[in-house]
């Protein structure tokens, strides 16, 4: 299993189960003397977290990471910074029937598979979304030094099932608690993942996110681009299916004299005129925003029947998913995706050679 | 620069800038004892060449690998395989003025501020399309070792511009010179190309990927699952704005009870009745087909006369692009999503740990 | 900063300082299914552990590793394994001088000069002997598993100062308190520890390995050759400066007709005659024992007064290290060396491909 | 097989067999803008080059490498840069036995066992010291650039066989067509290589190395110290069986008292009385000379007739290999140090992270 992020910088290892002592994630390779705000990252690791909201799972965790190394007066030492967060509110009797059992659109069948029966398939083991919780410590470290550095990454939910946003995402919308721009679009969304739950069921959406700041001149051509980085991370995020940079998808029914984004000077700097490029030529950022769009799919875990197989008796047989599952992940996907792209576009920031 | 893909077990290095000496690629960590059908894979590359079509630039080359090493009697010997293709055909005239003058929509801008006015702007340099063909020697070479243990990689045009071929995709592509399913609508997607290279403009498109035999168990949660790794190794392709797996996008819009895909058992075996999923759950193959779709953005060299900044005077002008252009890179990029795919599959089953 | 092993198969990932909340490690790329025994672990992790005997520091520490994750029935799950061991016994007064007042021959110095004052300085942070610890929680592991495979990795102290051990190594010492093989020669050497620690001084030795049962054709060429593993694993354990395989140094005094292992039929097995490549040809195992021997300098920290440099003032002045520190550490290193061993052994096994 | 170095930011991808088509290497992530000067390279890589002494094999062979790619008016473009050698000289004849009956401490055994009879034997492929050429294609190129900094990298021979150089290592023996510092010693050197020849017979020795002008705070803790980098690149030339830095493993039998080194003021600057440490505390260099010692192994081809094994019949048979070979790869191997150095060195400081 690689749950080791090998970046052009830095390591990033991230570990636990839903239901182990506790998860976790260690950082390998941060220059020392960066400063770690932790309420600023306790604020940030609560926009995640469970239990906010009535479109979140019931499950309670308080999230708050405990700093085992590291640090040295609150700043980066140089060593490796490793923060675990213990696994309190589990209940296992919710999970055991699911190794003979597995649940349609989950990992269940495939860990099953892979790891010869010897699974940790309580709570979804190393598959459960909780495991994001580590990607949100080091993205929430790294946002911070990005912000020092006048870069921002903003999220924001673009649509859940049909229901979408498409006002201009213009300023952050962190301190909402439903991160939208067009907030009646928002009550829309809530009431159509309201309406899916009572069904016992769950709906999708779109996540939309943006990085201003980032000076020209970052990632690679072919497999370290700006796009593989951020791809690479992002579908680490369990439940993304799909991921588009800049006009994406739409650009392939645009002419080529549409979507090439003219070059012109703003205030003696050179920019674009469009960005349908969403800031990346060649895999490396242009200067302009990059922005770009994950697709999750809708929650697997549904109180409604499904037709699944037992594995022991290899019949079919029908499953009704207990346990406490958000009908809709997006919302609380919104600082994944904005800690995701934090430590791509930061990993390849550090990777940049000075020595020349 | 990196553009070496460091894979759980490959190491692909890939080389070379469009006008220089040659081009090439190392495939590192193959098993010793595999064939190579030269034959085979000349076909393969052929798919991808250019000048055999009116869609394609007039640019021939022959794209005639040379085998420096790693060959013995035609099978791997265990050491590094190294193959190149001379650079015969190149004009560099052509592209002299690029330097000042940046081609909207390419990467001659980035290039010549992160190498500091260096990089080899010559035909695009290491950024051109033309380092795609060393990424399917690699891949040709694997798709063959692929198929002799019954997992094949077939790729065809979706749509170009917003001509869509919907037809199922059951059988290969491979042998048409215009690979889609439905020939009707690639008669029209070729009209279309044509009409916008008669107006000096381009236009992009979908090229779909399945993958099918791939066994279940294959890939890994987090950072090395099969979408990322097919990602990383996708967005390694000029052009590439977006990918998606299984129903990837328009899972968005699905409710969970629609998009999970049931198990059933069918001759005995688990299988989905449904394949929204794409073949791959918590980054891990299922045994279903891998499916993906992928987004090219329309070809940014077009002679229509485009706005940009002269990096010298820092002044707005306007250019039209000269040189050998194709108006629409789609067909020729489906061998290219296949050799793409190929190396991210046989990666990964590779890195299948089997001391256990 | 890299305290992450990147191997073929595995990622190990050491964290922690002398006197941060905990240390520990995560190792990531374990098969799913093997048994863990905590009992023999803790057997192993205590012939390290300190202030067990006289020659050892009194800073004593239960080193009992508490499992995070990754672990089911006390087998591996799949996912990371992550141990930590909580620093209990810190005494950090007694470093609060060495920012100003490197020790000699001590990593205070690079580490202040690396990481622009922010280091963790108490008790050598990061850098402490200490962190051999965990290196034993992930080689410990891997020694139970290797053992499994009739593979064995022993080591026993060669010399100490000039006092040489030059019985042959026949058998394990691993249940001696002393791990020597002459127990008359042992005995010298704990009164030359003994007279060093008299002095307020200390004193170096070697340290032997041999692995017994690895198979023919493990290892690559080049980098990844067992000697490029072996020798890259041993380095990271504080104090080594110097590693040589089979006759090593002394084979550069021999002729090639003496040196060359003459290889040889035994029970219809090929062999050598001699082992003078220690076990290996080529980077790659050929069957026979692997043997290397480690050169450890005298601790650092000693007593005595000595010479060195007040990074304020930057004026020479006289150090006198207080704190606990062992006058030898050769003797806790034995267990250190072969749980390196086993890290390198075990992942160039599990790298090894065997799609073929 | 992995002859793919993945340092901290360099890709170095070594291939070819000693009678493939051709050699070389492509060495990725190098800044853009560096100056090659390739009469200087070849000056460099003529020291290693075959043929030119009386100690050295018969087979001459120009060593002219041919740059195919990452070059623009000779500096770095940023594009990966490779540069091939052809085989030109070869005579595949001397070779066909080899595969049946291996060579004593050569790797035509273990080659055999893990490629399962598929390698290419012809003149040891892939293990051939050969492949030692692109290698100093590679180190230089970067010797050329460390220069540039006021870094030099220069080795010597110690010793050949039991007859050493104690003579101080104080300015660079470059120039010599035998390079030690004291000729008288040379002379006696070359004399007992001659014997060896002259009885079918072969020698090893040592290589002395020392890097002068490197900066303090180059290198990390554990895993990728200057220690660990440097002995994975030292132990990827053929022949070597260990390597010590410092005072290595005579430090063994010094007191900590003896083997620290006091730290001074020299001009203003901290610096050591002595330099047992090699310029490496804590795997981070300290601003004192980096000096290490390699040790060689007599050439295991040697005409002697000596004991091997039909591995057809299974059967014990006398070898005598013909084909050219070096009495004693010492002197040809002393660039090669320089440049597995210098690779180390330059890598490490590129991957130093500058952000902060």
């Amino acid at each position: 299993m690689s749950s080791t992020f090998i970046g052009r910088s830095l390591r990033l290892s991230i570990f636990g189960q839903s239901h182990s002592e506790a998860i976790g994630m260690t950082l390998d390779g941060l220059p020392s003397g960066i400063p770690v705000d932790r309420e600023l990252l306790q604020t940030f690791l609560n926009r995640r977290a469970p239990g906010r909201a009535a479109w979140s799972t019931p499950r309670r965790e308080e999230d708050r990471p405990e700093f085992l190394c590291g640090l040295k007066d609150d700043r980066t030492c140089g060593a490796p910074l490793t923060a675990i967060i213990r696994n309190t509110n589990t209940r296992s009797a919710d999970y055991s029937q699911l190794k003979i059992l597995p649940r349609p659109g989950h990992a269940d069948y495939t860990a099953e598979q892979k790891y010869h029966g010897y699974q940790d398939y309580n709570g979804g083991g190393h598959f459960s979304g909780r495991l994001t919780a580590p990607l949100c410590i080091a993205g929430g470290i790294l946002l911070q030094e990005l912000e020092r550095r006048s870069i921002t990454v903003d999220a924001r939910i673009l649509s859940v099932a049909d229901i979408r946003d498409d006002s201009p995402f213009l300023c952050s919308v962190k301190e909402k608690p439903f991160p939208v721009s067009d907030d009646e679009a928002g009550t829309r969304m809530q009431q159509r993942i309201e309406a899916a739950r009572a069904k016992g069921d769950s709906v999708g959406g779109l996540v939309e996110c943006i990085i201003r700041g980032l000076p020209c001149g970052i990632g690679e051509p072919l497999f370290d681009g700006v796009e593989n980085q951020i791809a690479r991370l992002v579908f680490a995020i369990p439940a993304v299916k799909g991921i588009e940079f800049g006009a994406g998808f739409s650009s392939t029914e645009m002419h080529g004299s549409e979507n090439n984004d003219a070059f012109c000077i703003r205030n003696g700097k050179v920019e674009t005129l469009t960005n349908h490029a969403g800031g990346i030529l060649g895999g490396i950022s242009n200067g302009m925003p990059v922005t770009f769009r994950t697709a999750f799919k809708p929650t697997p875990s549904i109180a409604k029947p499904q037709q699944t197989v037992n594995l022991q008796t290899m019949e079919e047989e029908t499953l009704s998913v207990t346990g406490r599952h958000d009908p809709c992940i997006v919302p609380r996907a919104v600082p994944v995706v904005e800690a995701a792209a934090a430590i791509a576009i930061y990993d390849l920031i550090l990777g940049e050679q000075r020595w020349n």
